[in-house]
């Protein structure tokens, strides 16, 4: 029997899924798993994903990097924001980080009783792909979404997971088929695709073109990112 | 200002929206929707939805046709299910209709706080626009899905909305935007775009392809069903 896979569209229909027994990719393109991939190709020894701002920075008494994003911009007080142009320096090589974002953190929270969570982004999705591909669980993409809303960049993302997997894996219900014929539309360009798409019309407003494209960029690492006892590891 | 148009692309995530100024329009395709818009072409005084079986089956005491579906299947105990053929007889006309299904009334159920609330399916596309053209309210399509999960054709029917607005209203977030595309890419051919998704597959088990057919027929009527107190009249 064929493997399932489903996309969850929003954090706030997580309560649709048992996740179980399922592998879940959460998955935050701009930009908060696009980061978290790009520390852990950069050294990163682990991140805790936090979903409280204020518990997030007192981390740092604790030894850690705090990394806070809320709405877009970096969360006064924390060393670090939600670009990915900072974490590939040799300040974050083996070290701890507390991470909190709008959306990305509290995707990971809700999906958290998952059989296994690995964290995906169009930077290590090949590498995502043949974990998926080698296990035995069916999966569940969970886009991060904004604020409990759809949108395209996560689904395109899961789009682009449904497609590589369409021959070992059956779509469970409709939002893989969308997200797959998005993904197919698009993925030829998809900076053009997403022009218009809210998030990177809210994101351009703050000059982070550059971060947009890298984040688009597939396949520059090749880490999986994967959760145990609340804590990422690569 | 162009007025502005959004999609909520399942019941579970009303909660986001608030549409107390706005118009919403429901629709579920298959088949909830298309039943209703049917039935008021054919002369039906009134449909009463309810969300609850035995409230809606009572009804039939106080004089009302009962209509009761549950997953895709009629209700036992019911006068009639959820096919269009069953609402373009003699019988229902004048007469008063309590229903409930396993998705259309709850959906309505959960705006009803709208300003203006009106029902759609591509039976009655054209009527719907025109009824939101000349209004003054931002818009929001309301999918009913398949409990709490998305499905394509009720996305397919806020992306025809969303295609022929596209001139006076601006899309609020992405689902519109992911709506328009997916109805651009399946305009042509409904029927074939659906054939692997799941409510059509599970719609087919039951035999009903002349119903899929015909729910997927743009502006074969004009009426254009809208609540007030709870009841909705053409």
């Amino acid at each position: 029997m064929m493997k399932s896979i489903d996309v969850c569209l929003s954090p706030d229909l997580m309560h649709l899924y048992d996740v179980r027994e399922s592998t879940v990719v959460v998955v935050d393109v701009l930009r908060a798993t696009s980061c978290m991939v790009t520390a852990f190709a950069h050294g990163t020894q682990s991140i805790t994903p936090y979903s409280d701002l204020e518990e997030c920075k007192a981390a740092r008494s604790k030894g850690f990097i705090t990394s806070g994003e809320r709405d877009g911009k970096k969360a006064d007080g924390f060393d670090k924001g939600n670009s990915p142009f900072e974490y590939m320096g040799e300040d974050i090589r083996d070290k701890k980080i507390a991470f909190t974002t709008t959306n990305g953190t509290e995707a990971i929270h809700r999906a958290r009783a998952a059989k296994k969570l690995v964290v995906g982004s169009f930077l290590n999705l090949s590498a995502v792909v043949s974990e998926l591909l080698s296990g035995e669980s069916g999966v569940l993409v969970v886009c991060a979404g904004w604020k409990g809303r759809f949108n395209l960049e996560d689904t395109l993302f899961a789009g682009a997971v449904v497609e590589r997997l369409k021959d070992h894996f059956e779509p469970e219900c409709d939002a893989p088929l969308a997200a797959q014929r998005l993904y197919n539309l698009a993925r030829h360009d998809m900076l053009q695709f997403l022009s218009n798409s809210a998030h990177v019309r809210r994101l351009a407003r703050l000059n982070i073109h550059k971060d947009i494209a890298f984040c688009l960029t597939e396949d520059r690492y090749s880490v999986v990112p994967s959760l145990a006892s609340g804590v990422l590891t690569a």
